[in-house]
């Protein structure tokens, strides 16, 4: 949902405020949750606010097939992927900065809320999370594709409450299909590689295209098919 | 944290309720803020709420080292797993079902929350969930590692608002390593496989154990070196 008159505009920046304020309250709510040491009755308490919260504003959800009203897929922007979106409260977020070389990179610190082991990074947020950024990788080389193949090789655990690097870079492209790898380390210690992936991302064929994404719509309502669905994120420049 | 004394098997049961009244509330509510069409000023004043809620419960956290209070990792009870744990905002959860020939199964439904490629599973989430189900199915077979390997081959996109069928299996075990398999089906069509899953769970050794986890106490600061860490997840019979 973009503007050019300027009540759109306005009207837009303000809901995008709301929006980013709800997904960051909610993570720090969520991250609450799972460490908090209050007595049940707070607990309880706690879920009575944030039923009075859904009730404010779950009256009218949007359908499946209705793209988020304050997303452009076709600029990259989507405020609620689940790792990277400014506004989902499951994404840390990551942000990802595409590098001159043409890869991108992305540092977070994870909370609890994203522990396996005790005191790690559970296995398979790290397969999520390296998901996303290849699929980032591909769209800062131009390309876009959903995953057809991922593959993760974990050396060490990784930390909670310590700032990690994710990087990824397409390695080779051909025809619809692209080869990129990543790797997780400790921001602190970039060289030493605690996780490493590899993936095949591949641009469905305009049949598949228009059989996955034929139904889907804006939130005005127009058929809006996706340029690069597998590429769900707006890229920060350097 | 279990108490066989009266007033504590009470006191925790009474702190169970609310920690599991919680977590999905917080379910519903992070469906609803990535779905509302609500205007800005309800989206905000749901914000308002979910700072409210954060102040009741978050003033005194768990450290990282510290287990969740209602935790029993011996037994298996992990309540905020973030695939399986039933107080777990982020999971949907998958409720892991044990099977007579010693594999695992759950049912699930996914909402807006788990998006990836507009109307479909974000590929990273079929990641997450599966590396849980291998660990789960580890656990099931008497056995427990961390993920060393994981891979998936997507064949099909997994649509959102479907009951989907996630299933996994030791295929073998040798020493401390243990190969094992999944996929995921549509639950009312389970034999079209649509994403393979293949994992080498490895057991640490003990001092790998040791420097892992050796801090790690629960919620009273004893000592309590996880003896399953990689299952997470207290299975269902049958």
């Amino acid at each position: 949902m973009t503007s050019n008159d300027d009540d759109g505009g306005a009207a837009t920046a303000e809901l995008l405020t709301a929006t980013i304020e709800l997904g960051g309250a909610l993570r720090e709510l969520i991250e609450a949750s799972v460490t908090t040491t209050a007595a049940a009755t707070e607990v309880a308490a706690a879920a009575e606010l944030v039923r009075a919260a859904t009730a404010r504003i779950g009256g009218a959800p949007r359908p499946v097939s209705q793209l988020a009203r304050l997303d452009d897929p076709a600029g990259g922007l989507r405020v609620f992927n689940p790792v990277t979106g400014v506004a989902h409260p499951l994404a840390p977020p990551l942000v990802v900065h595409q590098e001159d070389d043409g890869g991108v990179v992305a540092e977070v610190t994870l909370g609890l809320a994203y522990e396996g082991p005790p005191t790690f990074v559970h296995g398979g947020m790290s397969a999520l999370f390296m998901d996303q950024m290849l699929g980032s990788a591909a769209g800062a080389a131009g390309l876009w594709g959903m995953t057809a193949h991922l593959e993760l090789d974990y050396r060490s655990p990784l930390p909670l409450q310590t700032a990690l690097q994710f990087r990824a870079r397409v390695a080779s492209h051909e025809g619809r299909k692209a080869f990129i790898t990543g790797t997780i380390a400790l921001a602190a210690a970039p060289e030493k590689i605690l996780v490493e992936a590899r993936g095949l991302f591949v641009m469905p064929r305009p049949e598949k295209q228009a059989a996955y994404f034929g139904s889907v719509t804006d939130a005005a309502g127009r058929h809006a098919p996706p340029r690069r669905p597998g590429d769900a994120t707006a890229l920060q420049q350097g």
